[in-house]
């Protein structure tokens, strides 16, 4: 049994509340448990520079935390003058991921921005931010299509994250929230399409290493969470655009 | 009749949610109208090194908007490596504001750290954070009392902000939006304590002048908004943390 | 009787002395008391990418402090690589302050830029910067309308500014020199058209608060001086100009 | 066969000269076919602030390239002012990956600080300077063995790096060089100790995805080539080094 | 005959008025020509951290330029965050050259702070700031003297700078202005003290070069005009401390 | 004898590998004694945007060292977020004095950058960055000359540099090692082309003065060693390339 009682394959209860904001093109607030991220969706109408004439799309992300989100208070970036290696890291991992399941041709030359804003951290705060960014660019993309400023809807596929580990005792889990990232030994991102093919896989052993069993273990219980978050997205989303996204990865 | 429906000297709805994050010493969410702020206290068991050893506390705050606050998303100030003019010009602003209320001996040498991030913005964000901010530390620095890390309470009285303004028809407003700040000619913000005295006062034409007796229609506007924000923020506090403050305000 | 033996509603000394520099198209060096600021206007043919297009001109400012123009020493701010939340506060009031005067439809796409370095300290030097700029200002808008290049004098009237304040006696003093500012338990800064308009109301209690009788005590204190400011304006810019400024007024 | 001429799973020409700087404790010059990189290993006798007095050791990395190390001209991270997201995520994989060989107990309240810098770039960068890290630090820390600064040699295994992917073909293949890098679907980085335990493990799917069994074709492909880079790095720190890794490994 | 008829080896007036700012413990506005510096002397009671307990002091300095001391108006180096090259060799030059004639052990563990502020700039801002500087600090190390804070006059002999040039003609000349600058093929700047030995020597071919008869040729023209810096400096500084420098020199 | 066991007047042993890198246009690995810097040029086909239009090309320095180049381990400027003084001196002093041996109009618009990076210091890091660089310069631009890109060769003399300096002895001595400069009292740069005429002169004294007849002595053993390093340069450039060289200063 897992210190805050759960399985060790069980998830967080997640929320994925839709629409959080007036202002973006999309938007949602996130819970896994007790981390929130508010993620936001941006449309605009031309690309990054080194992109400019080739016809297609980009989608880039931005990560941030409240200085607060944490037990401690950290120092804002802003006010460092620095973004940190992690936000950096992590930034780049949302966007690279996202962009796996978008047309970026379909999108013409536009670019999508989504904004990751950690509320509350306990632990996943980048998977979550994954999983919430999808459902906040896949609404932001349907207004596009309803608008008809685009001919076709560009999602190919869901796509969600989670985390898994392996604790000092051995035991694989799904899901660490803070307590458990903080000491599990081994510790690995996984993101997904929704017909189980892997983005990107990031394990990492901290001061420690893994062998292929504890690997293959790991991706069990990863694939078994995000079967679970494709169905958050689902009812997130509702059948209108859950259901482009299936037409689209039946191709 | 104002753009939203609006009387010219009533208040937009205002709703303060508190402990709203489970890690600050003192949080809430604050709404007023369509502006949403987060606004979190926390304890530091330091001063700043210009005050060490003087025996005194002190508090400061930090602002931000998140990227897709507003209409148009905005650079964060991390990715510029930059604090504008503008948001320094806020944290600077509310931490003096809020600096009125406290006896700064009795928390002794501890800082008040207050960090006001805007989730949705419709104008107004400025004197919404000074609103929310004054509660959420009075919940952190009453936690101290409780925790008996401080002998007396040491907030001295109520304080809040909202804004008035003339329109350009010459009509004085209270407590302005996004559209009514954007083309009034005249824009005032007034930071008053519970018994009616001011802390702060800053009105500014905009590419435009005011008399001596606009000045007085719109102290008069912002006096009676802000009686009514500081109920919200008797009731949001509840009777205890409330009593306390009016405690000490009649000493 | 004040610190340095001047009456509650006396101004130090003031000299403008004009033409200061040989480069720029208008530039003086104010004094007030002890207080000194190189004030210097400079011309230049477009605006900031912002306004491209709209056939407005733009007046903006910086503001700056030798090192050594204080009684410590301060570290320069392109050592430290930023601007400090004062300075950006400061500037940000100059430019808004000069705009009130100016008809920016008439100086077409062009900016004006306002540097004021203060080269000695003791005391209001936010608002002898704005004295002085003014001055500065007109010297140069009236060089383009005499090279023909505008075709109206585009400044609509007098603008300047003070300090008012109230010292720890209750007694409202103006001009408040540094010694005085630092020991006042509110400090106003008022600027003022030459008809006697506000432009810019900005009214602090230094961890103190002030009432509405104090208000009114410090207005009339700020108007006696800034009449005087006036008369030293015009004095220094002579007839012709204070000519063009007061012909505008009366319109 | 491929592009270059080479097997799928055959490693390019690697040459790792030891001691190439006379200043450094450790030192090494490693070629991966056209990819070369200085690594420098320097000991500090002490630790970063947030590890004081634990009594415990320090790994940590920085990675740079030349501007010309590569095709085009970088603008140097030293003239842009800040390091990109690329470095910061590569300098902090290397010091993850060492830290995991490396008891810090053993090495005391010292920082082993890693230096490595890309001469010249034809993919595989940040593997070679893993690979070649390795080989520095192990002589650094060899010679505080032989200086009698610490009683047991602390490095616990063998640790080297090489990249995977799978090409557009759908061909899994070894050590790609920058062209491969630049079309591969799928590109996985794989850092292993002698013993096969994986360190790090990161798959990427740029633009694209992957399935389990192409992840197994991968990690196969790894294994081979990191086996012999095992065989490079011992004969390159000669018998007496890595005799005392050996011996470690097998406590 | 030159551009503004001077002599080939004719100086542009120089005046030196001292005492020129109330709060620096030194301070000097020097004119050369309508180049115009204000050098102010400050002293702190430390070193910096890499000096410390060696017993000895320091001299440091900080050049700058007035956005508008030039003909077109410069953007301030606070605002672009970094100081440029050229003020980086300035500040630099200026310290070396100072420390030259001051006895570092006798201030003790002091830093003298020199803060130079280009007000105008007509050519030679470095060699003037060189010359006023010596005076400011001279004035600055006489008061410690006379405060009793030292105990022998640490300054060793007089030291001052100058420009020469080769213009286009081929012709040697002394002491360029703004426009002679700009167009000389040769450019030297010449620091000597009062006894005639070199402190720096910097010749540099402007896409051009220069053979050794005019490197002759400017060393004559150079001394030539030190001699006559030399004396508005003893003039500047008047009998006392003149006498005392020229003391320290004949030991 | 010197602390090495050269003679007064030797320069230490050289060496200029060309073709060090295989991406830049031009690259040499210099080695004078201990000093190791790689020295690349490239060629990018514009201008910066101060000379766009003119017809004429430019040549930039940029200069760094490894961290561990040094005895102590240096942070990275990129770390560091700006570039150091003393390394915006050597830069600035680098470029300046190739374009002394560059017909500018002749190249075009085009760009030379010139990147020195230092992998080993053991003093003479700014010289020997010039006399490598001069051959990598020299080598890109043929490149261009034998594509056609350029109708005449456009370097007009070779160009070398070296350090002189006065021992505290007395002793005037050629091309200072770490130990030398830290420890000489003057200590001088000079820059000279082929024909024996100087480019840049820089002479310090380092807490210590010197006479016009050691300016003497220095620029004599300046001389005999940059006449041996122009042979180094001839001998690594290839009869070719030196010829053409040869050919346009005899014009």
């Amino acid at each position: 049994m897992r210190f805050d009682g759960r399985e060790p394959l069980q998830l967080r209860p997640i929320h994925i509340e839709t629409n959080y904001l007036k202002h973006p093109e999309g938007s949602v607030l996130i819970s896994v448990g007790d981390t929130k991220v508010i993620c936001a969706a941006s449309i605009e109408d031309r690309v990054p520079p080194f992109m400019r004439g080739e016809g297609k799309g980009w989608v880039t992300a931005e990560y941030s935390m409240l200085p607060r989100a944490t037990d401690q208070r950290n120092i804002r970036e802003s006010s460092k003058g620095k973004v940190s290696g992690r936000t950096m890291e992590i930034q780049r991992l949302i966007g690279r991921a996202l962009r796996a399941v978008v047309d970026l041709e379909a999108i013409g030359e536009r670019t999508v921005w989504i904004d990751c804003d950690v509320i509350q951290a306990d632990g996943g705060t980048r998977t979550a931010s994954i999983t919430g960014a999808f459902v906040a660019m896949a609404i932001a993309l349907n207004g596009l299509v309803e608008k008809k400023s685009l001919t076709r809807f560009p999602i190919t596929d869901f796509l969600a994250a989670t985390s898994v580990g392996i604790l000092g005792t051995g035991q694989a889990v799904l899901d660490l929230n803070y307590v458990e990232d903080s000491s599990a030994a081994v510790d690995m991102n996984v993101v997904m399409t929704g017909n189980g093919e892997f983005v990107e896989l990031q394990g990492t052993g901290e001061e420690s290493t893994f062998s292929r069993s504890q690997l293959a273990q790991m991706l069990e219980a990863a694939e078994a969470g995000l079967i679970e978050l494709f169905e958050k997205q689902k009812n997130a989303l509702g059948e209108t655009i859950s259901g482009k996204i299936e037409a689209n990865r039946r191709k």
